[in-house]
C-alpha cells in the first residue's frame, strides 16, 4: 500500500504554520501548546462558550479533547465543532477515558456524531466508542490486545466514516478499509502525562497543513513516535524525556521522519 | 519507635500501580500527574461535578487539593469524598492557603469534617485549621516555628482522628499520639510551584498501595525528600531541579529510599 | 534619557519578595508561578469569584491575564482590579488575543477602563486596544511593523494614562511621553508558550517591589530578555530552553542584568 510522503507533509506543515484551535484539558494545555509550537504550528487554546464558536472558523484545524469536562465545556465543544464544520475546518476528537464514566461516554458519542475527520484514542477508549463492552475503567491509559483494538477501530471508522487512530505499542490508523500500522515510539511515552493528547494535537496540525485525514493521522503519530525514539536516547527518566521530546519535535527534519517512520 | 519499612512500601506501590483520583488545582495538574506516574501510580484528574462521585469508587485513593477553588469544584470535592468514604477508598486533603481567605478556610473545614485519612499542609495551613490565629496570609508558602506547627498538628490529629502531616524544613507526621519527623528535602523545593501538592499526591499513592495512613504519609514525604536531595545535586536552578525531581522519583529504588530517609 | 537602575530594581525585588496575585490563564499558570518564584517573588494563583477581591489587597501587585476567559472569571478580574485599586495595590493587564474575538476585545476594554498601572501586549493586541483596525486574528502571536505598534502604544498610553509595553523583536515601553526600547531576548521565546505571560508577571513582580510603573515594565522585560539570551546558549530546542529560562531567572544577578540590558 502506498504510504504518505512524510517529508513532504512536514515541509507543508512548517510552510503553512497552521493556526490550530484547541479545546483541551487543563492537565496538558501547556505541553500541548508547546508540542504544536515545536512542530511548527501556531496553537490557540480557546474553550470559553462565548467565543469558541467564533474562533473555530479562524483556524486551519480544531482539536477537541475531553480530558477535563464540564457542562459548559461540552456545550462549547459542540458549538465549536459545528462552526468548524460550517467553515470547512477539519477537526479531530480525543475521547479521553471514554468508557470510564457515563458522562464521558455520552459526551464522546455526542461529539462523534458531529463528524470529526479523525478520532484518536487508546484501545479502551476506541473499544468503548465502538460499543465493545470489554473496555474497563482503569483510568486513561488502558490497553487491550491489539487485535481487538484494531477490529474496534475498523468497525468504528466504517460506522462513522471518519478516520480512527488507535494508539498503543503499535499505533493503527484506519478509514474502515485501509489500515496502516506505525511501529515507533517508546514505553517512556506512557510515563509522561499528556503524550497521547500531544499526539492528537500533532495529527490536528497535519490536518491544518492540508493533508487528507488518513495521511494526517499517520504523519502525526509517526512524528511523535520518531521524536520519542530520539528523546529517550538522552533522557534520565520521564522528566528529562518530556523536555527532550519537545526539543526532538523542534529539530525533527523531513528526511529523519521519513527514514525513521516504521509504517506497515 | 518502629518506623515503616519504606523499601517494602515502595515495592507495594509499584506492584499495585494504584489508580489515584485527583481533584487538584490547575497550577499543578500536569506536574502532579507526572510525579504520580514517575513513582509508579496511575493518575486520573477528574473534577467535574457530573462525574467526580462516579469516578472516586473506581480508584485506590483520592487526593483533594483546594489550590484553585470554585463553588462547583467544592461541591464536586464533597461528593467525591463522600463517595470515596462509602466505597472504602482512602483520601487525603491538601488545604492550600487555608487561612488566607474565608472561602478557603470554610471549604477546608467542610472537607475536613468528611474524614480524610490524611491532611497534608504547611505550618500556616495546619495552624489555621487547628484554630490557631497565629497563621497569617502570606500566600501559600508561609511557615511558622516548628514547635507551634507540631503542636497544632498534634491537636488537629487528636481532634479529627486523622493523620496530620505538616511540612517544612523538617516534616512531621502525627496521628495525635505518635509523631515522626522526616528530615529530608532541600530548600529548592520551595522555589518550584507544586512540590507540596506533589508531596500530597505521593502520600495518596502510598495510601492507594494499601499502607496505613500514618505510614503512607511518612513514605510519601520521605520519597519526595530523598528524590529532591538527588535532584538538587545535578540542578542549575529551579527549572532543571523540577525536571530532575521527576527523574529521581522514577529512578528511586527501595534501598535508596530506606537508606536515605532521615526519620526521627 | 536616564534609565532605571536595574541592579537596584532586582535587589529590591529580592529583598521584598513581593506577594504577586495572579489571575491568569490555565495554559501558563504553572510556568508563570515558576518564573515568579525564580526571580524572587511569591506567587499566588487566585481567580475564584468568592475570593479574588478578598485576596487582592493582601498582595503587593496583581497580574490580570485574559488568556482563557469565562464569564465568571471576567467578573472576578473586575472585582479584583477594583479591590486592588481601593487598596493601592498596582496591577498589570495582559490582554491576550485582544482583537481575535469580540469577547476578548470587550473584556480587555472593560478591564482597561479600571486603570491598570501597566498594559503589556504584543503588537496586534496593543493595536486592537488602541482602536487600530489593522490588527487581525492570527492567534496570540501576531506582530505588526514596529513603527505602527509604537505609535499605537504611545496613543494608548496617552489616552489611558497607564504605561504601555508592546513586545516583539524589540520591546517598547511608553507612558505616552517617554519611550524606551529593550533590545534583548531571542526568537526562541516565541516557540515556547507563555513567555509573554511570564514577561507580564515579571513586570508585575517589579511593580510589587515598589518600582514606578515605567521602570517596572522596563525591568521585567529586560530581566526576561537577558535571561533568555543566557538560556538559549545551552538549549537544544524549546523544551530545554524553557527549563534553562527558569534557571537563568533564578541565577540572574543585578550586575548581569544591568550590563546585559540593551536599552535605547
Amino acid at each position: 500500500m502506498p504510504q504518505p510522503d512524510l517529508a513532504d507533509a512536514l515541509a507543508r506543515l512548517r510552510a503553512r504554520g497552521p493556526l490550530v484551535h484547541n479545546i483541551t484539558n487543563y492537565v496538558v494545555m501547556n505541553t500541548t501548546a508547546n508540542a504544536l509550537l515545536a512542530i511548527g504550528a501556531s496553537p490557540a487554546m480557546v474553550h470559553a462558550l462565548p467565543e469558541a464558536a467564533a474562533f473555530a472558523p479562524l483556524a486551519q484545524a480544531l482539536v477537541i479533547n475531553i480530558g477535563t469536562l464540564s457542562p459548559a465545556w461540552v456545550e462549547a465543544m459542540e458549538q465549536a465543532a459545528a462552526a468548524a464544520n460550517a467553515a470547512g475546518v477539519p477537526w479531530i476528537l480525543d475521547p479521553v477515558a471514554a468508557g470510564a464514566t457515563a458522562y464521558r461516554s455520552d459526551a464522546s458519542k455526542r461529539l462523534l456524531a458531529l463528524g470529526p475527520a479523525i478520532v484518536r484514542g487508546n484501545a479502551s477508549e476506541i473499544m468503548a466508542l465502538a460499543g465493545d463492552t470489554g473496555a474497563a475503567g482503569k483510568g486513561v491509559d488502558s490497553t487491550e490486545g491489539s487485535d481487538a483494538a484494531r477490529a474496534a477501530a475498523r468497525a468504528l471508522a466504517a460506522q462513522t466514516r471518519c478516520v480512527v487512530a488507535v494508539t498503543g505499542a503499535i499505533d493503527y490508523v484506519t478509514d474502515g478499509t485501509r489500515m496502516t500500522g506505525i511501529a515507533n515510539g517508546d514505553p517512556m511515552l506512557s510515563r509522561v502525562t499528556g503524550t497521547g493528547c500531544a499526539a492528537t494535537a500533532l495529527c490536528g496540525a497535519f490536518l491544518g497543513a492540508g493533508l487528507p485525514a488518513f495521511d494526517a493521522a499517520i504523519a502525526g503519530l509517526a512524528a511523535i513516535g520518531v521524536a520519542a525514539e530520539k528523546a529517550v536516547a538522552t533522557a534520565n527518566g520521564p522528566g528529562s524525556f518530556q523536555v527532550a521530546l519537545i526539543d526532538a519535535l523542534y529539530t525533527l527534519d523531513g528526511a529523519t521522519l521519513a527514514a525513521g517512520a516504521n509504517l506497515r
